[in-house]
């Protein structure tokens, strides 16, 4: 079986220096931390970010060679070209698996997939967070307790815009009263993804086992089972004659 | 009680001159049609068109005053300038209803609300049409019986490339073997959609009964209850002290 | 125009005698307390309980004139005749609007509806309680805030195994560290149902004016727009001729 | 890897001799073919049919040890016992997969996992049936075209009165002019169902190469990927002290 081919990309901004709180969290970035974290035999991982490249390393060629597409942007969502944008959200309608993090929920790609403004209310106070699985019997939550804690993390909360998710797979309490739905599904032409939020760039949430484990799981879950002719717009001839 | 601001949008090209067959069948445009054939003292109801002015007719006064918008574009969706489309999408996020109609289901407002190709299979064959109403008990089919059909429709079929719509209300049945989600909600922000197929400018389908019935109560449930506060980003302090 | 008619059911037991901390927040009743809360001009409300007669006081007469009923059960669940409970189904299915409160998560009709155990994880701890609004444009939630605290009510969390809901209206934050999915639409046959989790018998959660304006919208929205025929098993002759 | 423990159940009337037309289509009865034509080595399978045994063939240690339960009833649902239906919706609830075949959307366990009436229209009268693969991304439809036809099988019709599906797999095309959701997913407590309406016992339907491959796919999609925990109703102490 040939392993999944997996794109990892990072806005690689506030992580780039060992000066910032991100930077000594994810030495050499988030991105190059996940690869290691995920690195499994039937996984694939190369990287990309923002200033790789005029294509922010996501050229025509590489969305064709990846099944699943991870993506943590910030601050400069505005940077995003909106072709490569547009080139992402193409994929995901053939097939490819999707998985925006974070603050990757007002990241072009998924705002376009979702036509939300995919706003919320947020709060960066260390607030204590518990994530609830709530879809027990999910592939994306196998092997997952039925909570766990995140000491600290960027307050996440209510009322997210998002059109009503295809599932809802996780809950999140937070320290200061909000909740949030904080791990969703949906499905966009033939393509899967999966919005799930911790990793904020000040907090270890991505060396945390069980966020890791979720984030694995939905790589194999999003992975397009097999190729997939994408419909277009087509005439098509009467199957009963008249 | 206050009428509900109606704005009818029409692509008209095709029912422009009285020598074309949508021009016989609907004098002065498919929109005037409308507009005279869904008149009630409760709507007020205006018009615009591709070619009224520069917005289309959708500057941002009237749409700020328009509580539903229908629309009915088919040849001429590229015609449609990008920031009007998104003015339209940003309105129905804030609140206003939205009710694409036929072959609106590729106009570029719908497909940016989606976040879909939104593409189908069609055929121009004169297919007899059977709409079954599989929510009897929705608002948008009171007094709507059980099924209805139009002699002659495109037909528009599976598979059609649209996220999982709220809500299904109508399945609609082809002579030549074809089956599709004919009527459709969605909520997009604060704005409720109703995707609704019949409507080919060469059928007499808006002088139907029963589609006129169910473009009636839409724009009754598609319109916005009451003015609600639209939720940016926002930062949010804690509601529970630590 | 006719009020609508409804029910509220309680199994008034907990809250029978003035001795009681249930007694003494809703002296009467639980259902005598909303009766009177929810007054109103457009509504036509009647009560019933589990000891009021061998229907509990829900004859099929009482139930034919019932668009709305609400019901409050909590540790009686069994007591509840088969018959009674299956017939509150039948009327559901005909449309009649079904609201359960509290604990009426396990109440024989609710569990029948919903085809699944319909439990949950609860803890009697005086937790301050946070509900989250996150459909802000339902009629449900009409003049709701987008959060409001209940000093103290009975943790409900997650999981709560209930099927995917048509619609999530409101998510609970505990004290404790739980969430809930304590606001549900689900249309079963022509009815709707709205469960609602404030409510426990020891904490004054029905004098609140939200946790009131929420049931009285309920009632509006969970009302049959009109009489529908409900659809039997039934043979159908060919609409299309061979 | 251990195969996946199937059980096939058959009411197994009319079937039951050389004489009536389903005999000659299926010589030992359905399930004995399904069996056969279902035969792959990450499968194990054994059968059960009404007059079995006092259970039907499904005690409660058949049920532990089956994965997977597909079930054809028609003319006898009313002979299942209540104990062995409840039995079977227990096994769901707990994780079972579940798939209900043709005229077993009015069976007791099905409906008691629904809710709903699960009523529709029909006719026996040859109706030549389309199938339109409408989630052509989801596993039950792998190797499955866009569509397919059935030449004769008995019309199911709208409207089916379920619950608003998870998935929507398959919509069905009949001659006589009328349309149904024949293909639909559902989960209830850990277990996932899903329901297809082809199976008539005068047609050879089960003797069609894409409905063996849907039935064979919904098999794999719908066994538990692991033992889960099933939930009961419990009491939480507090994750967060106060």
């Amino acid at each position: 079986m040939k392993p999944l081919r997996v794109t990892i990309w990072n806005e690689y901004l506030a992580d780039r220096t060992k000066r910032t709180r991100a930077g000594k969290l994810y030495p050499g970035g988030m991105h190059e931390h996940l690869k290691q974290a995920l690195a499994a035999p039937d996984l694939d991982i190369r990287t990309a970010w923002l200033g790789k490249d005029i294509n922010h390393g996501l050229s025509d060629r590489v969305l064709k060679e990846t099944d699943v597409l991870l993506w943590w942007g910030h601050g400069a969502h505005g940077m995003v070209r909106d072709k490569v944008a547009d080139r992402v959200v193409a994929r995901v309608h053939e097939g490819m698996g999707f998985i925006p993090l974070h603050s990757s929920h007002m990241a072009k790609p998924f705002r376009r997939l979702m036509g939300t403004p995919c706003t919320l209310r947020w709060r960066e106070n260390d607030d204590k967070c518990v994530l609830w699985n709530v879809n027990p019997n999910h592939p994306i939550t196998q092997g997952v307790p039925l909570h766990f804690a995140l000491e600290k993390e960027e307050m996440y909360g209510e009322r997210f815009d998002i059109p009503q998710p295809d599932e809802l797979i996780f809950l999140s309490w937070f320290e200061g009263g909000n909740v949030f739905r904080g791990g969703c599904t949906f499905t966009r032409g033939a393509g899967r993804i999966f919005y799930f939020h911790p990793g904020h760039e000040t907090h270890p949430s991505f060396h945390d086992e069980n966020v890791l484990r979720v984030i694995g799981n939905a790589i194999r879950w999003a992975a397009p089972p097999e190729p997939r002719d994408f419909m277009p717009n087509a005439v098509m001839k009467p199957i009963i004659e008249k």
